[in-house]
């Protein structure tokens, strides 16, 4: 990452979209995240930045002359710094260009948004400790943290063709489940239904296969975050995952928030890496001076519940959980990079690396229902006196993240929303 | 699958290309793979079918006027079935199309043949019941076969940046590797580096998400067949592989052979599928009778191991081992395709599954040296004298099929070629 300093995050600087310039809004402009949208009846999606409630259409704005995202993620690191200052420059108050890019721009209410690029591979990885030891817990009671898990940045391969965009709704999930005392399993309905608070991190940049990416240039390959939520199906998962690890228990649908926020725009909010007293460190390839020193990033995040009942009274719902990326984590983005590519494997720009469940140490911070709930024994009882041990037909999830931090402007992820339907029915 | 008789298989139908009517040949005019070749210079790819030693430009003969093999999947099986039966009649003997054809042909010598269409998600099973018990006995001694494995095809997400196409080479993996009696890992290169003898099954029609794809009509989203190695290697998946499985171990290299032989080629080779005695039924989903009566297809693999000194002294190689894919397998295509999409998972066109190592019940049937040299312990020893209990670098492998009965023609898979490089080095 750059030290210099980067006009671009001025606390002071406002917009001419006065939308950008309040203190709820996600997107002022010191944030800029990319993202595609469409207007009713257009087929292709067009690439767009967020700017308070609006959305600027980068082409015809005459920033860039195409409308393929993942082009655009593959810019070297020079060339996207130059986009952004064209962007603040042209977005501030007093612009030359005001009247130009005010032409180019889009009510975020009036467009649909889409999943912020073509995913090519998604790895989910694993880098909440408290998830994995309490899922270990559960899943393992004699066993919950395996050894590898102080080494190896765990992960897994998930699958691309069921992301789905925010506002997206899913069918509950059908699958081999076998009940603890039975002697076969059966064909049902998911009855554990859950939801997963991750980050989803974007890769930019390239590599070429058979080249590792050494830690120290990891941050060069990363795009953006967006919020991710990784819908798990607990009972079809539990049956299925040994020996290969999750399948259908995950591939079903998960939720990418529309906003990738650059790497640029969270510079102010990076924070040390450091490991649990008596943990051992990295092993070298996965260690520097410039990890240790602002590795981690301080990203907040909550998760809200709003059951059907909920949306007919008229209420947004509950917020049941709220975590921190950099206090969840037990490995930074730029080892999960370093990790992925240290045998020689491929990234492509728009490929997907899912966080895992950033899940903190207390009760009030699970990123997932089999921690809050404890597998279903203690459900949630909600404001409205529903429970819940896990999601119900009818229930919407959105996840919220944002960064906050004295001397710099709170910037925002915008929300991941999703809901489930009950299991398909043919015809 | 259709009984009626398709007059594209008659065994006595001969080709105006002289090669396609060898004994040898594993290109019959019966056969009529899909691949894409270019030729020097070319950006782009282009949809050719393979006939003798020699590759049909589709576009160029007038068949489809474009070249987006992907596109050319998802067509509906009655216009897979005419564009067929219009590449039979205008290849056979005597066909009016012969001079506008002969003028599409080019030698497949002369181009080069890719990776068969864009893969999207790439999934690998585990149908192999001799692998996973193998694997089993020296990966978990305590517990080699899991209780879900006769009824669950289990299977995990694989990586599609870094499929090859036939006739390509990769670095040696470097990765953390943790030796038994160390009490912490190190990076160091792979020195257990296996293949793994699979078939590679293409998606053609997609399924919307959501809509999980009954068992009857399960044939009918399959596209065709390819040889497929899946390199591995063991000593990193030994260390990574709990609790969410494989991952780098896997994700460095995979080759596919470059022609799809499509379910219309393969329909005198197919078997009834039977469990063995004593185990149990699939769940109803997973089963029908139409599954029963020639779920199964007889395809008969080789591999072959081709050292650098055997390069060097001009001689193509050792066979190490032959399998079949009817024997070998536990679990049907179809009931593959069924049960990945149960759970409403999305297939989408290109997508491939690999069908997990087919080893046979003995040692000369083994698809991985783990299987055949024990885990290395017991070496190998080839024609020239060299041993092997993995792979070293200058290693080529090459992936052979065919299949073949009586009353039938011969049809075969083309090669799956690869070479080990050693570790990559910068500069």
């Amino acid at each position: 990452m750059t030290t210099a300093f980067d006009p671009t995050l001025d606390p002071q600087l406002q917009s001419w979209v006065a939308s950008a310039n309040t203190d709820t809004t996600d997107f002022p402009i010191q944030n800029l995240p990319f993202g595609r949208f469409r207007q009713p009846g257009d087929a292709a999606w067009r690439i767009g930045v967020a700017v308070g409630d609006q959305v600027l259409d980068l082409r015809a704005a005459g920033l860039i002359d195409h409308g393929d995202m993942n082009r655009l993620m593959q810019a070297a690191p020079a060339e996207r710094r130059a986009l952004r200052t064209a962007l603040s420059e042209g977005l501030r108050e007093g612009s030359a260009q005001q009247a130009a890019y005010a032409r180019a721009l889009l009510a975020q209410a009036d467009v649909a948004l889409g999943l912020p690029c073509e995913v090519g591979d998604y790895t989910d990885f694993y880098v909440g400790i408290h998830h994995a030891m309490e899922v270990g817990r559960q899943f393992r009671p004699e066993n919950p943290l395996l050894p590898n898990y102080a080494w190896v940045p765990i992960g897994y391969h998930g699958r691309s063709s069921t992301l789905q965009a925010s506002g997206s709704a899913f069918h509950r999930p059908m699958g081999q489940i076998k009940p603890a005392q039975a002697s076969q399993p059966e064909l049902a309905p998911c009855a554990r239904l859950d939801i997963e608070l991750e980050l989803g991190l974007f890769i930019g940049q390239p590599n070429a296969q058979g080249e590792p990416v050494p830690i120290d240039e990891a941050e060069q390959h990363l795009f953006g975050i967006t919020l991710f939520n990784d819908w798990s199906a607990r009972d079809i998962q539990a049956w299925e995952y040994q020996p290969l690890g999750p399948f259908l228990g995950k591939n079903f649908a998960s939720t990418v928030s529309p906003w990738m926020v650059t790497l640029e725009a969270l510079a102010p909010f990076r924070r040390p890496f450091a490991r649990p007293v008596g943990d051992p460190e990295p092993l070298p390839y996965l260690d520097s001076a410039d990890n240790r020193a602002h590795g981690a990033f301080d990203i907040q995040m909550e998760v809200v519940l709003q059951t059907a009942r909920m949306a007919q009274d008229g209420y947004a719902g509950d917020v049941i959980a709220e975590s921190n990326f950099a206090e969840a984590a037990y490995w930074t983005a730029a080892q999960l990079v370093t990790h992925h590519t240290v045998n020689g494997c491929a990234l492509r720009a728009g490929d997907l690396f899912g966080s895992g469940t950033l899940s903190g140490a207390t009760k009030a911070q699970c990123g997932s229902l089999l921690e809050l709930t404890t597998g279903g024994k203690y459900p949630i009882t909600l404001s409205n006196g529903e429970q819940r041990g896990f999601l119900e037909d009818g229930d919407t999830v959105i996840l919220r993240g944002w960064c906050a931090r004295e001397g710099a402007r709170r910037i925002g992820f915008g929300e991941c929303r999703g809901t489930v339907l009950p299991v398909f029915t043919k015809g």
